[in-house]
C-alpha cells in the first residue's frame, strides 16, 4: 500500500455490504463470464466451433487478468470491456476470433452488472428472510406487551410493541417480495453494435453459406448472399442466441435488445430504495426507541466511542439509517438515465454503473446490519410501561398483529 | 387577481397536467369524499345512525367550504384536515358528531391522495394507451424504415425507424403496466390515532352496550364495559372497518393501516418516476432527431418563438424533456420517506404530500404531451435515408419489430 | 370554486411560505415589470421613443392581463412569455412595437423569476435576522444552562443550551450571509434570441441611421447600413442596454446574457438548500428535545390534532423539518440544468422554474416557522438538569458561546 | 486478487479522477495525519511531553496499518477512528497515552475529510486553470467564427465560436472561484466528544496542576481543582488548541466546534455539484456539435469502440456529461445532511463520507477530461459555416467575447 493507492475497499462505507459480490473483480469475473457464455452460446448454435467454448471459458478467469491495468485502460474508450476483449481474445488463443463475436461492450458490461446483481442479492434475499422471521417472532413474543404510540414526538395513545414489529415485518417482506421480482426479471443484453442483433445474423449467414473463416470485421454488411436460401435460418439463429446466452447465465432471456430501454435497471433502483427505506423505518424507530431516556430496546451489541468509553451506541441501527439517507438520491441518477437519447447514450448509460453498485452496496450492508440487529435487540417492556404517560387500551392491535402473521406464514407457505 | 394572490395555476409548469384533478379544489374534494365515506362505512356498520350517512354525505361538497381559509388555517396543525373537520361537522348539522369518528387526519389525508391519484392516472392511462396505440402504428408502418443507429453520438450501423419506435413503444407499454398495477393497488387509509383501531373499536362497543349518546371524545377509553360480551363484536366491527371504508371509496382495503408503512406511496413513486423516464426517452430522441441539421422527425405542431416566428420548435419533447429531469428528484423525496420514525413521523409524512402531487401532475403533462407529439409526428424516410452514412444493413430489427407487435397485441387481448 | 379548478394554494404545503410573492399572479408582474423596463431602457437609450416608456408602464398591470387564459396559451410554445408578449402589445396600443423589441422570451422569463426570488427574499431575510437575533438572546440567557450532549441517541457528556443555541445562531448567520450574498448578485437577463445582442445593435443602428420606423421583425439582418458611421455606435448601445435594464429593475447587471451560463440559478440553489439545511438542524434538535420523554424544550404555541385534543406538538419543528427534506432534491435539480446544450437547451431550463419557485417557498415557509418557534419557545432548565445522566462539567461551553456571540455582534456591526 | 476481493479501483467508473489523492489509503494517511497534527499541536502547547510528538508522528505513516483489517474492524464503531486509535496508540509505544488525547472520532475523520478534499483539489484547481487559459484562447481564436446558434435544438440565429468558448470559459472560471473559495475554507475540526473542549481543558488543567502523569481517561471530570487559578489557563489552553490543530495541518482554523455545524460540507458541495455542472455545460455542447451530422467540433483523441472500430466517439466529453449527471444528488445527500440533530447524528454524519469522496473524484476526474478534451479539440469552421442556415449577423458577439477575456485577464492579474 503507498498513499496513491487509488483503492477503495470500503474505508469510508462501514454501512456497505456484498463487498465481495460488488467489488472489481467481482464486476471483472462477470464480464468475463458474459464472454465465455456468448462463445459457448455461438457454438451450441454452430456459430462458434465446439472447441471455441472451453477454450474461452478456461481462459475467462478474473485471476489471469491484469485489473489495475484495465482500470486505467477503460479510460480511453469509456469502458473497461474494450480493453478486457483484447486481452481475453490473446488469452483465448487461437479461439481468440470466437471472443466477443458481434457483441458490442455494452451488451457485456449490462450483462455482468446484471450478474453482479443477482449474485449479490441472493444472500441479500437470504439474509433478509431471516430478518423477516426474527420480526414475525418479536411480533408475536410481544404481540400483548403495550407501550406508547408516538406521532409527532408526542406520546398519543397507547399501541403495543408486537405491532410495531409485525410493522417492520410487513415493510420488509413488502421490501423482499420487491427485490425477489426484481432479482428474477434481471436479464441478460445481447444486441450487438445497435441493439438489431445485425453482426449476429451477417455471421450465422456467413458461416451457414459454408465460409469457416472467422469473419473479423465487427459489422460486415453480409447482407449480400448469392440467394435467399440460408438468410431465414442466419436470422433465426442471430434471434435465438440472446436466450440462449441468457439461459448460459441462470439470467432472464430479453424480449429485445434494452440497451436504451432500460426497465431492468428502474425496476432495481425501485427495489433497492424500497428495501433501503423499509430497513430505515425499522432503524429510525430503534434509534427513537433507544434513546438514554426512552430506553424502550436496546441494540445488544452496540457500539463504542472513542472518547467516551461507557457509551453504548446504537450503532447498527445508525448504519441502516446513513445507508438508507443514500440509496434514494442514487436511484434518482437511474432513474433519470431511463430518458437515454439515441441507441446508446453519450452520459446516461456511462452514469449507471457506480450509483447501481453502490445502491446494492448499501442495501446488503443495511439487511446485514438489521440481521445484527434484530439478532439480539433487546426489548424492556418495564420501560415501555414505565413510560407510558397516556391513557386508553391498544384495542384491536393485537389483532393487526394476528392478522400482519397471517399473512407472513401464508407468504411462507408459497415459497 | 391582485399580485399577492398565492395561486399557483401552472404558469410556471407548462409541462404539467391533470390539473383539475389535482388542484386544491380536487384535493379538498377527494378529503370530503374520505370523510363521508368514512359515516357511509360506519352507518352500514351499525356504528353510526342511517341518516348520518346520506346527510355527511350530502354536506361533503367542496364548493360548499371556505379554501382559502382552509389554506391558512391548515398551518396551525400543520395539515389541513384539523379545520376541515371542524367545518364538516358544523355543516352536518345534527350528524356534526358522526364525522371524522375515531379517524386521525393522516386517515383523511392519506385516503384523499390516493384517491386523487386514483382519479388523475385513470385518465392518464387511457392517454398513455393512445400513445402506445400510436407508437404501435408507427413501428409497423415504419417496419422497414431504415436509419442510422447512433451510439455516443455518432452513426453507428444502420437501425431502422420501426425498431426505435417498436423500443418507445415497449417501455411506454412496461410503464403503462407499472403505473395500472400501482393504481389498483392504492388503499384508503384508516386506523385511527395511533393505528391501533382503538378508537373505533371503543366507539363500537359503547353503541353495542347500548349506549346511543355519541360519544364526541376521540380517543375514549371505552374498555370498560360491564362484561366481555360485547367486546368481540367491537372488535369485530372495527377490524371490518377499514375494508368497508375502502369499498366506498372504490379503493384497495390495507392490509394493516399504513400510516408509517408507505408502500403504496413507494410503489407509486416507482411508477411516476419510471413514466416520466419512458416518456422522455421517447422526447430524447425525438429531440436529436429533429434537429436541424438532422431533421428524421418533425413535431406537426410545433412551437414558436417570441423573437423568432421562423422557428418549428419541438415544445412537446422539450416539455416532456423538461418534466422528465423533475420528477427523480422528487421521487428520491418520496423514498426517502420509508424512513419514518414512531406511529407518524415528525416531517416525513407532511414532505410526501406536494412532491407527490407534483409528479402526479408531471407525469400526466408528460403524457398528453405524448398524446400531442406522436399525433402528428412527420416522419421523414427520405431525410433518413439520405443522412445513412454508415454501411450494412439492419438484420433482424424487423424481426424485433415483430417481436415487440406481437407481444403488444397479447397485451391488448389481455386487458 | 369547481373541483376542477386548477389552483394550487398551498392545501398540501402549509410549509410554504412567501405565498404572495411568489404566486402566478406575482410572476406575471414580474414579467411584466421586465418588459416594462426594457421599454423604459430602451427609451433611455434612444431606441425607442420617450413616450413609448410610461406607455409600456401603464399597460404592465397584472390585473388586466388573463392569468387563467396565459396559463393556457404557455402550453404551445412552452412558456408564458409568447402569449403575454402578444397580450401586452396590444395594451401597449401605439405603443406595442416597442414591447420586447430585440429580446427573446429567455430574457423576460430569467428576469422575472430573479425578481420574484429578489422581492420574496427581501422580507425572508429580515426574518432569518430576527431568528438570529431571538437565538443570540437564547444563547446568552442559557450560556452556562447545563444540560446533556447527546451523540448517536446516547447521553454524552454535559453540554450547556447555551452552545447548543449558539450554533443554531452561528448556522442561521451562515444561510442569511449565504441568502444575502446570492440575492445581492441576482441579474437581470438580456440577450436576445441567442445571447448575442445581435437584434438590440440592428434596431439601434436602424434606428441611428434615421429609420424611426419600427420594425416589427424580432431578428432584422439590419447589417446592411449604408457606411460603417453608425454600427459602432448600435454595438455600444446594445453592449449598454443590459445594465440599463438591469438597473431599472435594481437587479445586477450580468456580465454576459447567462441564458446557458447558470451562475446565477445555481448559486441561489445553493443559497436555498443551505438555509433549508440550517434551519432544519435547528427544527431536528427541538423536535428531539421536546419528546414527551425528554420535555427539555416545547414550543410555545404548539398544534393540535384531529383524534387527540391533548396533544402539543411540535408543528413548527414539524413543517421545518419536512420543508428541509424537500428541498435538497429541488436544488439538486437546479444544479443538473447547469449542463445546458446550445444557446437555449431543450428542457433543461424549463425544469428549473418551478423546483426553484418551490423552493424559495420552502425556505420561506420555514423561516417564518422559524420565527414562529423561537419567538416562543419554552425552555426547562429543569428538566435539562433532571435528565442529565452523565457527568463532567461542559467545561468551555461558555466561552465558545461567547465567541459566537461576539462573531454575531461585528457581523450586527458591519451591516 | 480473488473474486472475492472487494477492492474498487475504478472498474465501473472510468469518469472518475483523484483516484489516489481519495483512496481509502490516501484517507488513512489524513486520519493519520490528524492524530499526528493533534499530538504535536498538544505539545506546542505544553499539553504533552515535547518527546510526543515527533514520536507519535513517526509512528503515523500510513504504510503501516492493516488498512484491510481497519476496514473491517471499521464496522463495529460505525467509523474507522475507533480501531485506527488503537493502533496509533500501540504504534507509538510509550506516547501511546497522547495519541487521540481529548479528541472523538469526528474530530479525526471531519479533518481527515477536509485534508483530503484540500489535497485533491489542489491538483484539480491547477488542471482547470489549465482549460480555463485553453478556452480563452479559443475564444480569442474564433472570436470572429460564425456557427448557427440553436434553441431547443433548432438553429435560431448566428453566433459565433468565440462567444460560444467565451461563455463556457466564463462558467469555468465561476466553478474555479468558487472551488478555490471552498478549499480555502477547509477547516479542521476539533471539539471533543460533544464539541465543548472539555476534555481538553481538564487533560489542560491537571497538567497545569502539576499532575504530569497521563490520564487515560477520555472525559475526565477534572473540575475538581483544588483552587480556581489553573482553571482560566487551561480554559484558554483548550481554546486556543483547534486553531494550532488547523495550522499543524494547513486548514483553516474553525470558528466553533462544527460536529453539527456542517457549513464547510455544504459550502464544498456547492463547489463540487457547481463545477460538474460547469463542465457539463462544455461537454452537452461538444456532444451536440460533433454529432456525425453536424461535426463542427470533434475531439481530438475520440474514443474507440468494441464492436466499430470506425467509430471516432466524443469519449471525454462522455465522461464528464457522466459525472455531471451523477454529482448533484450525491450534493443532495449533503444538503440533507445538514438537518443533523444532537450533538452527533445517528445517520446523518455517516451518510456524508463517501458521497463527499465520490462527488470530489467525479468532479477531479471531470476536469481532467476536460483537460484532454479542450488540448485537442479539432474545430471546423467551415463546417459551421457550412451547416449555418439562418441568417443575420452575429451583432456584438465579439465585443462579448472581449466582454470575457477581459475579465478573465483581470482575474489572472489578481491570482
Amino acid at each position: 500500500m503507498t498513499s496513491a493507492d487509488p483503492a477503495d475497499l470500503g474505508l469510508l462505507s462501514p454501512m456497505r455490504g456484498a463487498a465481495g459480490a460488488t467489488g472489481d473483480a467481482a464486476v471483472l469475473q462477470a464480464m468475463l463470464d458474459a464472454e465465455a457464455a456468448l462463445t459457448r452460446a455461438q457454438a451450441a448454435l454452430g456459430l462458434a466451433p465446439a472447441e471455441a467454448a472451453p477454450a474461452v471459458t478456461a481462459a475467462a478467469r478474473a485471476e489471469a487478468f491484469d485489473l489495475p491495468g484495465l482500470v486505467v485502460r477503460a479510460r480511453s474508450g469509456g469502458n473497461p470491456v474494450i480493453p478486457l476483449v483484447a486481452d481475453l481474445r490473446r488469452a483465448a488463443g487461437p479461439y481468440g476470433a470466437y471472443v466477443h463475436r458481434g457483441a458490442t461492450s455494452q451488451d457485456i458490461l449490462d450483462t455482468a452488472l446484471m450478474l453482479v446483481a443477482h449474485r449479490a442479492l441472493g444472500p441479500v434475499l437470504a439474509e433478509l428472510d431471516g430478518v423477516i422471521e426474527r420480526l414475525a417472532a418479536l411480533a408475536a413474543e410481544h404481540r400483548d406487551t403495550p407501550m406508547a404510540a408516538r406521532t409527532l414526538t408526542q406520546q398519543a395513545v397507547p399501541t403495543t410493541f408486537g405491532l410495531k414489529a409485525a410493522g417492520w415485518l410487513t415493510l420488509c417482506a413488502d421490501a423482499a417480495e420487491r427485490l425477489e421480482a426484481a432479482r428474477r426479471a434481471l436479464p441478460a443484453q445481447l444486441g450487438g453494435a445497435a441493439g438489431t442483433l445485425a453482426a449476429f445474423e451477417s455471421d450465422a449467414r456467413a458461416r451457414l453459406s459454408g465460409s469457416r473463416e472467422p469473419d473479423r470485421r465487427q459489422a460486415p454488411n453480409g447482407h449480400s448472399e448469392p440467394d435467399g436460401r440460408q438468410g431465414p435460418d442466419g436470422r433465426v439463429l442471430a434471434l435465438e442466441l440472446p436466450a440462449r446466452f441468457a439461459a448460459e447465465l441462470g439470467l432472464a432471456a430479453p424480449a429485445l435488445p434494452w440497451h436504451v430501454l432500460r426497465t431492468p435497471v428502474a425496476d432495481l433502483a425501485h427495489a433497492l430504495a424500497f428495501a433501503a427505506g423499509a430497513l430505515g423505518k425499522l432503524a429510525a424507530d430503534v434509534l427513537v426507541l433507544s434513546r438514554t431516556e426512552i430506553g424502550e430496546v436496546i441494540e445488544g451489541v452496540g457500539g463504542g466511542s472513542s472518547s467516551m468509553p461507557h457509551k453504548h451506541n446504537p450503532v447498527r441501527a445508525t448504519m441502516i439509517a446513513a445507508a438508507a439517507r443514500q440509496v434514494p438520491p442514487l436511484t434518482a441518477t437511474l432513474y433519470a438515465s431511463l430518458a437515454a437519447e439515441d441507441e446508446r447514450p453519450s452520459g446516461a448509460w456511462h452514469a449507471e454503473w457506480q450509483p447501481l453498485r453502490e445502491a446494492l452496496r448499501l442495501v446488503a450492508g443495511a439487511t446485514r446490519d438489521a440481521v445484527e440487529l434484530v439478532a439480539d435487540l433487546r426489548v424492556h417492556p418495564d420501560r415501555m410501561a414505565g413510560n407510558l404517560a397516556v391513557e386508553g387500551d391498544p384495542g384491536p392491535a393485537s389483532a393487526l398483529v394476528d392478522r400482519a402473521l397471517a399473512r407472513h406464514h401464508e407468504n411462507r407457505r408459497e415459497t
